[in-house]
């Protein structure tokens, strides 16, 4: 299996202008190497926050450009494998998410890793490993990697880890995927603006599906499938991944929309992915009992 | 035990001017028997919504004067047991709910409930058993039992179920405790406007608690504390709840905002309660072992 690494070539930004790392057939699997969200600058403790380069920040390992991906195909990404470093850092700072309002200077806090548990100062945090970064190029100009949209991005989304799959829907040729910002451990929100933030590797297995069609990214792990909206307010996220949801429903299924509406609301989970990056991100999830009783799959 | 049916009292908004069905000792246990949010309308498929009375709308049974409690106390609601009955409603309709601008008429749904499943036609829907009206007087006006705010009402949160305890901010004398609004099961989000409601009972137990002040409700189960807030948009709702969360432990703790930050990015979970109700509900919960291993209890 090759494994990209992170000299191989990151981006700050998705693009279809960024030449790819590599070209892989549909249906290969590699490793892909990533730094932390900042690009490793914070080794330790007695790093000046002021110091860092604040135009590295969010590098995502790629882009890869994988053959046969077209516009209106769908990527179809599985997380083999999922693996973390042993030592994180996470951030405060001024007008950064949800208390920035109220922090008065940037905090940098050294989180080392051990026996399966995130060490903060005496406080042990169960692991939870996940990718912030994760998506393609969208159609347009380019998007920065700290920020979420329909091509995936900045999604911070806890359910993005080891054995889940993702789909993208794919805008230019090729896919040019990428991904990066891992977290140790991170709650659905991400308030403070930075997850346990981390270096590691993926395993990730790359493949084009041409008779799938997606407006915006979507999970499946072995319970559920979700669909993950970003926007520019929460409220909006919501709504939309659950229109999206129930519009995939009724148009696999047949059902009116008045039966799929209530049976959203009895079984469907909205839940929040984070709330301070630049656009907000949810996830509506149906669980796989209710769509076997339905006699479909999503996807 | 004494049980309060709702032939005793029901209320239709959460006021300082309801006179009590119910005077008891702070420490009391008591049954209180619930309509479902129709007040009972719907019996069967064949009821004609057009000609529901919509006066008689999230009925909450109460409320209850509890002795010596004052504005400034908290009320400590254990729901000790919750019994729902065999018969569950839903309904969809235009301007309700995620799907109301496509929704073009009102339809109800009769939803059985056998052997521990919701019937939705032949789909099983396993059970949740909920209470979405649950509340206090507030200082001011009264607040219709559909919408939630600071004294609780239609916060329409999955948690709110058996074996959680609840803490209410009390604004009037007697705190006046009502609730009803039971839901078979419901999603977070409750996104066609309406769970499974169903009638049923809950038992409860009522306590003041002197020397904690609160100004939003928190909800408390074995493994977790949460707190509750509502707001005009779903992104305010869930940021006030993070602040409010992370004073509280900064003032139970001593430990530095910056720090308490970055607690609950790693380990705190942004929740949604619901996105259809007059106002929107978020949670946000903090896990206990956290809690215990920062050695405070945060009620």
């Amino acid at each position: 299996m090759e494994t990209i690494s992170c000299q191989s070539g990151i981006i700050y930004e998705f693009s279809k202008s960024n030449k790819p790392v590599k070209t892989v057939a549909s249906g290969t699997t590699i490793e892909m190497e990533t730094y932390d969200c900042f690009q490793n600058q914070i080794q330790s403790a007695d790093t000046v926050v002021a110091e860092i380069d604040w135009n590295r920040i969010n590098p995502a390992t790629g882009p890869i450009f994988v053959e046969g991906a077209k516009p209106g195909d769908v990527l179809k990404v599985k997380i083999e494998k999922l693996e973390i470093q042993d030592q994180g850092v996470m951030v405060v700072g001024p007008n950064l998410g949800v208390m920035g309002h109220r922090i008065e200077q940037m905090e940098a806090k050294i989180i080392p890793i051990r026996d399966g548990k995130a060490l903060f100062n005496e406080i042990e945090i169960p692991l939870n490993p996940m990718i912030g970064v994760i998506g393609v190029a969208p159609s347009g100009e380019g998007v920065n990697c700290g920020t979420p949209g329909a091509h995936g991005g900045n999604m911070d989304n806890k359910m993005v880890t080891e054995g889940a799959t993702l789909y993208f829907p794919i805008f230019v040729e090729g896919a040019l995927f990428g991904l990066g910002d891992f977290h140790a451990a991170m709650g659905d929100g991400e308030v403070s603006v930075s997850g346990i933030e981390i270096p590691g590797k993926a395993t990730v297995t790359l493949e084009v599906l041409k008779d799938v069609k997606l407006r915006h990214p979507m999970l499946e792990t072995e319970e559920v499938v979700t669909q993950i909206v970003s926007a520019e307010t929460l409220d909006e996220a919501c709504k939309i991944a659950t229109e999206e949801m129930i519009d995939l429903i009724v148009n696999k299924t047949g059902r009116p929309l008045s039966e799929v509406t209530m049976l959203m609301s009895a079984a469907g989970q909205v839940e929040v992915c984070q709330i301070v990056d630049p656009l907000m991100t949810a996830r509506m999830v149906v669980p796989k009992w209710l769509l076997k009783q339905l006699g479909v799959e999503l996807i």
